[in-house]
């Protein structure tokens, strides 16, 4: 069998200037990065409309459930029916490609294409925004240096450095050492770079003038009388725009089809939203009838930060939602061991149902039309699959097998027509699960009980004292975003299924003006990954001019 | 007047595929990044066999000299004479730009274009150089977190992790702290990108095998027996040929007058040789008649560099050497203060005649034919500049004034005629001030007497200790790449002139495998910079579309 990487080399891809052309895009507002990659001016749009479909999925497991791939797939398969569509998706980090995951795009013949150039250094934009970050890093660093004017606090510096690397080490540090000359002593922290506050700025950014807004607000450190320190404040809003020019232009390529795919942005699906950029989104919508794009996590995770967040933000309306199954995955969330995986076992599937019956009903909160994508794998079995189907047809789901991994889209063609169907003729009334007006504290809750399922919320002192110290600078009406688990809908990793009667406990909260958010931790959020005893990396080579091991 | 920034950004330039095309580059070895920048394939050729013209200066001072100003306008003038002419120059470091210097890619009406990318993000070369010296380093530490099978001694570890940022917080550091799961804590060390080891063997590596050959022997710390820990111990290799794979190749732009340019590479001229990489400059030599190139800071650190590590690892002759004065730097050489330069003062510029005279001579024992290049200032006036001139030609120095800066290529018509004739018509017995053979103690003290002048060579205990323990492991017989200040031709950054009856004192030696040398230490060399109480960061921005304050 081919693995992902022999299958996207084998690709023949069609020149990006093709693709674009395609589109409507014209030459002058292509930037090529070689033959295959390009950048899309930011003032170039087309003259449609589009639709915009969502793909989400249940809680993640180690069974894996294909939310890319099966984006990537329906991508294809409306563009097979002749329906012109694009897809937008996350630009993937760089640091776990070099950790457990290998590179990833998609998979099996649902990938998007350059998939090394996409896995490794892309466009640059990572790049880019690594060192956005990290001059801001300097700068305070080097105002405490000469002077402190600001009276910058160094105990109370929230801005972290980033890197885009699995390196654990960096997770807690002491810079500034050696003497006088050599800085100011403090803690610090590096975090990985889909993890810096300039990734969701620049993700949820409409433009230019609003990048620079969100730049100018973003607080970075407090000072003695703690009161926030700004990147206004420390002046290079200017410089960071500079680097950052190209950054925010989004990516175009293709899929192994030739779907035209933006990939653009990817920031944390915990700390941040975690869906691809707002302007990419858009410029997709301007090109496509339909525009497929992606959220990360499960639904609780992605989905309602892409439509709390994101469409709130950007004045975007989705037309249509895929939540994303597997019957491995359902196994699991029913009580099945991975070991066990490979063996049928419809009572599991069955006690599994409520995870994806928990993500349908928040879909419906939303007001919006959904399918089910039962994402195949070889080793389920016909009774699996009939158990599923019959599930989703006796509680009036729409369902549909997808097999892009094999077949890419012609493996999602049923699944596309009801998509289609769906926006058609489904009942949309999109709605927010809450106010910006509510309280920072109503806006939790909100979001704990009516999408996780809580019973009860509580809150520690230590989060009680920040929302307060917020609500007094002025940020009670920040939306809200949430750090948590992805694999449970509670604040538990190890609760699988649909928990009931359960609590949610904020441990504190922690502003990202810039990207307009505070984020509410629940549980510890790991923000520097680290690489396992033997790295995806030391399998990763060139042999014969071609890249090998990067799966 | 028009700034830099100005002149550049009102410059029509040619698509880079015309560029390429006229030298004979095909586009299928062509990977364009936009329009105005291209990255060349390793296996593309030309078939000329160019002349190799060497741009070196005096030692540097506050006042400046403008090599790389002088190189492109030599460049220029080859060209305009009808000669196929390519530049081969460094790529800025990105740390310095947002720090005192803004950006630089020559000055005037000679420079390199587009200024803003070649100063920013450029092809991504300077950030893949940081990913894979940055992936040495968390590998390292996760080694020694699972188990240290290597036994890797966390107090001799002397991979420095890297970033292009000035940041003088990161110089010390302690890293690994919080506890089991975050790591051993030891102390660690940020450089600057270009200090990077990879940095200075991407730019000697003649090819990919050589490239992998170099990683492989690259030695990044010490076990508790005290041998090297390499690369290849590491087993990451492979991940770091695919994270360089496009780095290593070349990227073409142009100057103002559409000189071909290849713009590769920037290792440090102190801790590293400070030149080009090799494959662009062999590369230029096949396709150009003519290559004009530079070495970093004064003759003594960049052109001996050039000629013994460079030259001898390649297997290039260069043809001619351009030796770079001005009239402000040798009034400073001959004591004048930097706020008296604009006052004629005939007596300190003789007194300073005396370092540019030493350079010459230097040239002379390399047995290379030379041009002095008097790069003309606006405040230079006529008595001084027939100072220099009849000093010259007293002594039978080539000499031509050049104004670049104000003319571009047509300010170097005499120059390049000169030039050409040297080349032609000069005596040219290229030779190395010392032998491979040598060892690392003779190595040392050849350059400091040959070509310092010093009198006397000291090494400390630590020194010598130090090139024992190198002999023992079996490097005695790598070269040596001295790290001086590039102020003085004595290791006293305040001696200027021509200084006699001195001794250079050796405090250390540090190898550098992968480069293939021993790094020879003569004090303090900062190998991070600082930001300075108002960075130049401070002034940039993006005004309708446009940068400004990169100056």
């Amino acid at each position: 069998m081919l693995t992902d990487l022999e299958i996207a080399q084998a690709a023949k891809m069609a020149p990006v200037a093709e693709i674009a052309k395609e589109l409507g895009i014209d030459d002058d507002s292509l930037e090529l990065y070689g033959k295959y990659k390009a950048k899309v001016a930011l003032d170039s749009f087309g003259n449609k409309n589009g639709k915009l479909i969502l793909v989400t999925a249940i809680n993640p497991t180690p069974a894996g459930e294909g939310k890319s791939t099966t984006t990537i797939g329906l991508g294809d398969a409306l563009h097979r029916l002749g329906k012109k569509t694009v897809i937008a998706l996350r630009e993937p980090s760089f640091g776990p490609v070099l950790g457990v995951k290998g590179g990833a795009a998609g998979g099996g013949y649902a990938q998007v294409v350059p998939m090394e150039d996409i896995n490794l250094h892309f466009t640059g934009d990572f790049h880019a925004i690594e060192a956005a970050n990290n001059c801001v890093a300097a700068v305070i660093d080097n105002h405490m240096f000469h002077g402190n004017e600001l009276d910058i606090d160094p105990t109370r510096i929230t801005w972290h450095r980033v890197i885009d690397m699995n390196d654990r080490a960096l997770r807690n540090c002491v810079v500034g050492l050696g003497g006088h000359t050599n800085g100011v002593p403090r803690e610090d922290h590096f975090d990985i770079v889909v993890a810096s506050e300039i990734m969701a700025i620049l993700c949820l950014a409409k433009d230019m003038d609003d990048l620079r807004a969100r730049l100018d607000r973003t607080v970075v450190a407090y000072n003695r009388d703690r009161m926030p320190v700004t990147i206004k404040d420390l002046k290079i809003t200017g410089a960071l725009m500079m680097i950052l020019k190209d950054a925010l232009k989004p990516n175009l390529v293709q899929t192994l089809e030739h779907t035209p795919t933006f990939i653009h942005g990817g920031p944390f699906a915990n700390i941040a939203h975690g869906c691809n950029s707002v302007i990419a989104t858009k410029k997709a919508l301007s090109y496509g009838d339909y525009v497929v794009t992606e959220a990360g996590f499960g639904a609780d995770l992605g989905a309602e930060k892409f439509l709390n967040i994101k469409c709130r933000q950007a004045g975007l309306k989705p037309n249509a939602v895929v939540i994303v199954a597997t019957i491995r995955a359902l196994k699991m969330h029913g009580g099945v061991k991975k070991e066990d995986l490979g063996l049928e076992n419809v009572e599991a599937l069955k006690l599994g149902f409520g995870n994806l019956e928990k993500h349908i009903e928040n879909i419906k909160k939303f007001g919006l039309p959904y399918v089910v994508a039962i994402n195949r794998f070889t080793s389920d079995t016909e009774a699996e699959l009939k158990a599923l189907e019959d599930w989703s047809i006796a509680n009036g789901h729409p369902v549909s097998l997808s097999e892009v991994w094999a077949k890419g889209g012609e493996g999602a063609i049923d699944l596309a027509k009801k998509v289609i169907d769906q926006i058609e003729n489904g009942k949309n009334e999109f709605k927010f699960i809450y106010d910006e007006e509510d309280t920072i504290k109503t806006k939790i809750v909100k979001i704990c009980t009516e999408i996780y399922g809580a019973s009860n919320v509580e809150f520690t002192q230590e989060a009680k004292n920040q929302i307060a110290r917020l609500e007094k600078l002025g940020f009670a009406k920040q939306l809200v975003c949430m750090a948590k688990t992805q694999y449970s809908l509670t604040d538990n990793p190890k609760l699988l299924g649909r928990p009931e009667d359960f609590t949610v406990t904020i441990r504190g909260v922690t502003p990202s003006i810039g990207a307009g958010f505070i984020v509410a931790l629940s549980g510890d959020i790991m923000r520097m990954p680290g690489l396992p005893k033997e790295p995806a990396a030391e399998r990763m080579d060139i042999v014969n001019d071609k890249i090998v091991g990067l799966f």
